[in-house]
């Protein structure tokens, strides 16, 4: 069971015809993918728990006082990478299997965790295991999520949240593939995580009027995707200006048709910085454009800046010969975890073109390793 | 059986909760539209004949001898106003009543028309009726057409090209009411139609490479929602400078979701103008944008100009009063017939907002009455 042959059992599984994976919460490929997690804990003589949430756990060492939790999640994005979740997880057995090689044996109890549904891919809601096990995302809520079908979460599994597993939570130490360039340009292979960047989703409705696109004069036109072609260059503008980043990846028109001048234009912005001043600012300034159209903006989520703990964070960048400390812009079960007060920090491993989301997403197999060791000197230096 | 009568009888049919139509091809509303029209031409002793492409015919006056058509269509894009196409098939049968209570009788057959779907709602393409009846459209090709639901046009009805009904077309004037606001700047409530403008429809592929939405720096995203908001902008610019319309109503993207940069986007363009240059100089400025972003460029359909009978245009126009003579950028069953060597005319209506395809499509009823004292004029004129 060494990283590279876990590595070789996970890679078939719900991989797609683009290369990219298609792993989403309560199908037969994550069935598919736990049986395989359950098998790596039995091969350990790991003690495995699914709390009340769904997530699994795989215990070294017993007692009820709390432990050293690592670990991430199994699922994907639609044809996403191989690296998003899975590299934590097979990084955390790996480390386990070095720690035991040298001998180490943890003063206190070390698990290796498999998050739920951290993608939200098919129920629309990401990080749904570890907001259900921390009651930020209440269960009846969690349930009633419908996916693309209409079958509700409900109908496949009976969940809610379980204090009692996450007062076991000692600490959480997440590691993750580098989703950006910030490794490759420092030329280090392992950082230590931060926090995670304050980050929205705004919704622009600019209305228009319907028309014949053939014999309405461009002066009579009311044309909403002139407003919305506006806002998606603004959007790139503004977030230059502020040192942010913006997306607008989603848009949906009314009625769609090519010889008709659209009644409506709903685009979607999703924009994130390193402070909560930056995105506000960004979204200001789409929002006097908005206007200028006749547009709404309606906010459909907002997260503040999710900062890991600060003491952790700086005493693992000293542990890994002073690894970078790098903030992230993705959303994670870390951050979830640190929102519940459980101290919490995350480990890096760069990615060369800083691609992820798709096929493309890539780790080299010796910063792999590197992340290994480094995660093991970090649960070495906890669990003692 | 008034105007206003007819027209109040038509109200309700169809008629969707925006106060627009939902009158589509083969439906239910379809079949009681025809059933309506069936009656009004029982109701005056006209001869109904359904030719193999399933247009109605409501002769009036018998013989082998090719006629005058007047007439248009009752079906409706979705939304669509009360006016486009039942304005000229309910006119047609006012007309009609006007010359036989002025004591006319014409010395050469003539007949009201309902062609079938003109409006291409259902299965996609406009102007089906016409084009199966004069072969512009293959009749395998028309029966294979699906709509939304899977439902091939082949399924429901068995139709056919009819090359002896369509020689019993000798001329064809087709009343509409007008898409713009031409009769409306110059203060006249009847034009006579000169032609179709050419138009034509392309598609923009522009690749980018799918990636976070939170990670991804700007400068190592290719993002292609920013080549397609230049391009729509762009189109307007294009338009404006050729003195064209340009119109980008229809958008598709992958994989559309809100945290995702785009891996394609899809656009289409719909362009028209007086004249084939000028339509194709607002292509080519699109295709250097286009092609800046690595985006091809296909084109769908293109039809050239298509005008109508020069001689029976100016007859009309100087037996109207001098009426103004205007293009359209919208198709017509008119262009079709036009386009199989029929002697083809047609007569606009005012409009005073120029909105059409719209519940706030609209004519003032003096208007629509004034539209059917030119048609019987001119019926008067041809069938002398």
């Amino acid at each position: 069971m060494t990283f590279a042959s876990m590595w070789a059992d996970l890679a078939p599984i719900g991989r797609a015809p683009s290369g990219g994976y298609r792993r989403f919460a309560l199908t037969r490929e994550d069935h598919t993918l736990r049986e395989w997690f359950a098998g790596e804990a039995a091969a350990r003589g790991l003690d495995l728990v699914t709390d009340r949430a769904g997530n699994q756990w795989a215990w070294w060492g017993a007692g009820d006082e709390p432990g050293i939790v690592i670990g991430s999640h199994l699922d994907s994005v639609p044809d996403g990478g191989a690296f998003d979740g899975p590299l934590g997880v097979v990084s955390s057995f790996a480390a386990v299997d070095a720690l035991r090689a040298a001998g180490f044996t943890p003063a206190r109890p070390v698990a290796v965790t498999n998050f739920g549904d951290e993608e939200g891919a098919r129920f629309g809601v990401a990080c749904a295991g570890s907001r259900v096990l921390t009651g930020a995302l209440p269960a009846e809520r969690a349930k009633a999520l419908t996916d693309a079908d209409g079958i509700a979460m409900g109908e496949l599994v009976d969940i809610g949240p379980d204090p009692e597993m996450l007062a076991r939570v000692g600490a959480f130490v997440e590691l993750h593939v580098e989703q950006g360039r910030g490794l490759a340009d420092l030329d280090r292979a392992v950082a230590v995580g931060s926090g995670i960047w304050p980050h929205g989703r705004w919704r622009f409705d600019l209305p228009g009027e319907a028309n014949h696109a053939g014999t309405t004069r461009l002066e009579d036109r009311r044309d909403p995707m002139l407003g919305y072609a506006q806002l998606v260059l603004a959007a790139r503008a503004a977030a230059a200006k502020h040192d942010a980043v913006a997306t607008c990846g989603k848009v949906r028109v009314e009625p769609n048709g090519v010889n008709a001048i659209p009644s409506l234009v709903t685009g979607w912005l999703d924009a994130r910085g390193a402070d909560e001043e930056r995105v506000r600012a960004v979204v200001e300034d789409l929002r006097a454009i908005a206007q200028e159209h006749g547009g709404r903006v309606t906010e459909e989520s907002w997260t503040g800046l999710t900062p890991f703990d600060g003491s952790l964070t700086g005493r693992l960048a000293t542990l890994l010969d002073d690894a970078p400390v790098l903030a992230t812009g993705a959303g994670h079960d870390a951050g979830i975890l640190a929102a519940a007060g459980v101290p919490t920090a995350m480990l890096f491993v760069r990615n060369p073109t800083g691609v992820s989301h798709s096929p493309a997403e890539w780790a080299e197999e010796q910063d792999c390793l590197a992340g290994v060791t480094a995660l093991a000197k970090v649960v070495e230096e906890l669990a003692s």
